[in-house]
């Protein structure tokens, strides 16, 4: 963890990243609710509105687009994925590297996951020590996507298992982490403690209503939580720039849900 | 992805790969129906046509036969394959390096196999991003044999699996994606959508009616596709120029499957 | 092994390691007795006590907080370490090279975990090659965690299986090993003489009474150990600096245990 | 594969290998029929026969003998190799660098074993891929020693199995195949057809009567193929300059049979 | 093999290795019988004797006690050991590169094991062979111990396996192959014959009496072998110089076992 107070990867010290790995992660089913969700650029428009600091996508949708895109986004380069075609253990292919991402994608963050307690833990806690010390030479923050998975981890969104999750963000160097939402504030407390001044994002999982939504990543802030990492419950929905309004109340204006509501409804 | 409109494997931003790396990942038996196919020379002689845009062979054949045809073809060079001899789970040699391909055999392209679903997916991912990135460095275009495979693959040309396996050759940097036909022009619109800004490739197959083929390649045309990589449907022929003329009708003209034929039928 | 005497590490040869590289091996859970030692700036406070010749924290804790106590803590970089969430083979990740230890964290020492007797003991003997040899560069004293398990290891206290640890310590050219502590000065005294020039640790282990904490490290130091590595046992304590300032005692001034009690004892 | 005409390792075009690796692949027992052949002294000895063009031996016994010889023998290294007390799936160690053989042993030409179809035929082929290419920088002929091996090959030496064999030689960028005799002409023109540029060499095998020895040899060179490599065959011999002299009549003078015989009679 | 006539490890051509790596390989327990061997100092007061050609320990032995030995005693370093804690198929780990051990240690040979049909027989040719060039680059002298093991080795001390375990040293380019002693002169006369130029230890083994013990010496001597490479038989002995002057008038000068024992006894 070094100080990234004035990283792009940051707005007031918060965070917001707008994933979208999942055509790597998870193919194209995931674009079905939302069609214009498969074409990139209908996601990097998205993630111009202010209240997304970084957006996350793999090399090639990079290289592909962000050369549009590099005055108006701010590049997280995802570095590693696999695809659930996949029926092995939990790993994940390290498909750029960190010195393509610095040079040749112009990112100005690098994001990794891990999945400790699976049987790769050695060797993906390995890959990652290699791209947080590469990054360090570029400068980049690194963000670890930290996930416990394996036979000891029987409740993936216990309280114990996401603070751990966070501990070992902080242990192995990660600026920020990434790690499932733990039912409540007083858990994401917890969590956050752990992590010190590691920033901990609650990961955006799946589409829930706007409310409830808004309520864990207001739980998240007031827990002391930098923010929030979210994919499909942003550019599945008809008019993503809405509830980003809505995040950037609750995220940045220390708004309250309700407030956040109102600044993101339909204008009449 | 990066632009290669101008990269000489294109031609009006449409593509023909001939491919021959079948000594390798079939053996000799593949050249039975056409003995003289056996004979690389032939194969490059073939390649000559214009409506072929870039030859797919390997390291061997490259170095001892490109030397007599750099003026009039332009070389692919596949850089992985395997034999079938060999029982185990689908997996492909790295025969060659792309420093190799680019200074020694003069390649203009680079093309590499990955079968996404098997075991070893993470390490040929990981294959994949050294020979994308140092491609990257000669500016040569990549190539990705795009074949989803293993237990989770149920229906290998279903629309789906074609889909994600496009979408793969997008998201971790592939100029040039190459998939099996996914049956119909519909299903090959949601690949070439899923690919995006990446080229997609119908894969030849096996030899069907004249008619058939081109219908599936006008199709793949039709459906935003690049085109086409074939091989035995070629070769096999005793007369490869006559499809090499409908094919360059159906591709390059947007002719019409009737005026193929026409132009490719013998001339009395 | 290479003469150490005058390194920061150590003070009049002995040395009192604290370790706190609880959160990535056992994760938050050992925080819990004391809640405050979750957050290393206590614990890094705690190392401020002179007792204490070096602090053992992993690369993120290091990083984020030994900057602000460079001044008054030495540093031992622990360069692997994995979380108990995974149930393979003891094995060990490598989450900090020592060039960055040296070069980025400042560290005065580093410190590397070997089990042996475990499935994957030749290649961790082989991590701990590279690790010494390039300490050596850096003139940093290497500590290495000896730690005996496998099938063949029935007890992993017994005199001999610990002397054969501390031999390692001496053959693969480790400053300092530490070891689990073998029941009795007379069963240490075989420990150290096997360790010849390689100085003996023995480790803190769990929590028991002082006075039978303070013997054990009596008892070492009058087997001709150098001293203890010890971490819940002391930033469990509400009040940590007391038992500190006994182990002083024990360890730098010849003290018996009643006078190191007497010493460490609330001021009335 | 490259022109290699002039390359030292060639005779007209034509080739004779006479292999001494037994020491490594087979153990003394080989010896035992003609005991002096334990001393390589002896074997370097026939291998300045005229009729030879080159001797493969391995890295120890070209250290060793190769310095008093460099005028009279072309030296092949044979890079890889395992003891045959070994019981696991067929590999083969690489026991000398390309740069070891270039430079310090005075190499005129590299060999290397593949064993298709066996488990490990990607790691083999992508060891082999390395050496070809650093071969190339030091100008020197790549030999494959190519055996299909595995669940899959039923009849080693069908025509099928060997044409594949001999194919990949071509297809991987080797100079010169080295493959088992197929059984008959008919099928060796099968064999050196499929690997078009690629010199084709017979594998001398076991001893048989020197009649239907030489009537398979001159096949070989009948069909096209550029020669033979011979080992026990040779120097297992009392008088191995005898059967040399009979090949060379066979190999370079294209004589018939009985003409190579009588050559090779003792003189009256 | 190259020309060591010169070089320090060899006394008039012959050899006496003494070596002392079984604090890695064994662990204390062979100490017990004569404790002071524990110490490493007294081992190398031992190594002072005019018949001990070089002393065998290993990095961190060589590391702490060298230097106060380097004009006194010929440094062997053994570069790779393995703990006995360990149950799994024979391998043994590189714990000194031969890079440290040159330019660090100051050693004047290398020694480094194999286990030729062991699993891992592939990957310890491997690593002997960047062993083996890596100590040409400094020209030191490469001692392989070479014992057979795994399912095929039914006898391993037959003649037939000790022969190919030398034959192997002269294979891979040893200088010296250090081997068990298959039984008899006549046997061991077999063994340094497939070893040709390679120099051939007798592997010292357990403390037998005497006289047996020199006339398996004396009869690898008489057999052409350079000399013995022995541990515990010198110095877990009361007196180990009187057996070393015993051991030097067999192998420096051609004394008999009659004399050699006379040379040794207490003088009255």
């Amino acid at each position: 963890m070094r100080p990234i107070a004035d990283a792009p990867v940051t707005r007031d010290g918060k965070v917001l990243v707008l994933a979208y790995d999942h055509g790597i992660e998870h193919g194209p089913v995931d674009f079905d609710p939302q069609p214009e969700s498969a074409d990139p650029e209908h996601v990097f428009d998205v993630a111009t509105h202010p209240a997304v600091t970084s957006l996350a996508v793999g090399k090639g949708v990079a290289e592909a687009y962000y050369p549009s895109y590099e005055d108006d986004v701010s590049l997280l380069a995802k570095l590693n994925g696999t695809s659930n075609l996949w029926m092995g253990e939990p790993d994940s292919a390290v498909n750029c590297s960190v010195e393509y991402a610095a040079e040749e994608l112009g990112a100005e963050a690098v994001g990794f996951t891990v999945y400790p307690g699976v049987n790769g833990e050695v060797e993906m806690f390995e890959e990652f020590r290699e791209v947080q010390e590469k990054a360090r030479e570029y400068d980049l923050p690194v963000v670890m996507w930290s996930y416990a998975r394996g036979q000891a981890v029987k409740n993936d969104t216990g309280e114990e298992t996401i603070a751990y999750a966070a501990r070992l963000g902080l242990e192995l160097g990660a600026d920020i982490a990434k790690v499932k939402y733990p039912g409540s504030q007083e858990a994401m407390e917890t969590v956050t403690r752990m992590a010190g001044p590691t920033k901990v994002l609650m990961s955006g999982g799946s589409k829930t209503s706007d409310r409830e939504f808004l309520e864990s990543v207001k739980s998240v802030i007031d827990a002391g939580g930098a923010g929030l990492a979210v994919g499909r419950n942003v550019w599945q929905r008809e008019n993503p720039r809405r509830i980003l309004d809505a995040l950037e109340e609750v995220i940045y204006e220390e708004a309250s849900v309700d407030e956040a509501l109102d600044a993101a409804a339909p204008k009449p």
